[in-house]
């Protein structure tokens, strides 16, 4: 077993998780703020240099863990690590924010889509993609292809 | 604080940290094996269908957490969260990979950068990249233009 800790919380337009945009063609342009907590402050020297960091934080209000998922955008099972699901085995939630400024210990960011007082677990700098020509996106693909004719 | 345990192991050609390619340049081609234990199959239901995945892991060998990092790459300091330093206040790491196949409970991947036996915490599918054009890759654009003129 490993013991994590917040190292600050998440500051967001969401309270309630019916309010965060889900599913296929979900766009993430909510502003919030990563507020690290003060003794870590030394911890962010020359963050403000990269344009998207990766936030890794705490599904905090999900409920257990389970292994098959039934996203927002389909109705269909899907193993968990083949999904976003919050009720994975450890909680853990990954979000690519882009970084529009910083205030002291305050990280104004974009594309938050996380609740308010969500625990941050780690901050770390976007360093490079995959390129779009070289990505397959599994189940989803079909989803975006449209529907599937009716049978 | 939050507990996380594995929910698998990765199986790398790398036993000790020197052996990893880190810094400036440093590509990661390595081929390995998540290793998922059997109690979490069903939740690798559907995950052949993507080419990219990002798993999250332990850096279980390193020392204590530090503010302030000093990359391989650089000698100067920067804050950890600007960094990839093991030495994190949570030391979870953060690595996308290639899915190459699955066999069971093995996914075969290419782009290891973690020790062999290195606890898994989460497998999550790779959706969509930052464009590169968008992307500013702060104190590591001026290493990236070559070694500043001696003055």
């Amino acid at each position: 077993m490993f013991q994590m800790h917040p190292i600050g919380f998440v500051r967001s337009p969401y309270t309630e998780t019916a309010q965060i945009p889900k599913g296929k063609g979900a766009e993430h342009r909510a502003e919030g703020v990563l507020d690290v907590l003060p003794e870590y402050e030394q911890g962010l020297m020359d963050i403000e240099g990269f344009s998207h960091l990766y936030v890794l934080w705490v599904f905090d209000r999900a409920g257990g863990a389970e292994l098959i998922a039934y996203p927002p955008s389909d109705n269909k099972p899907h193993g968990v690590f083949a999904t976003r699901s919050p009720q994975r085995p450890n909680p853990v939630g990954l979000t690519v924010v882009e970084l529009l400024r910083r205030e002291g210990t305050k990280l104004h960011v974009r594309g938050v889509d996380m609740l308010d007082a969500t625990p941050i677990l780690d901050i770390k700098p976007y360093l490079s993609s995959v390129p779009d020509a070289d990505l397959r996106r599994g189940w989803l693909t079909s989803l975006e292809n449209g529907p599937s004719p009716a049978r």
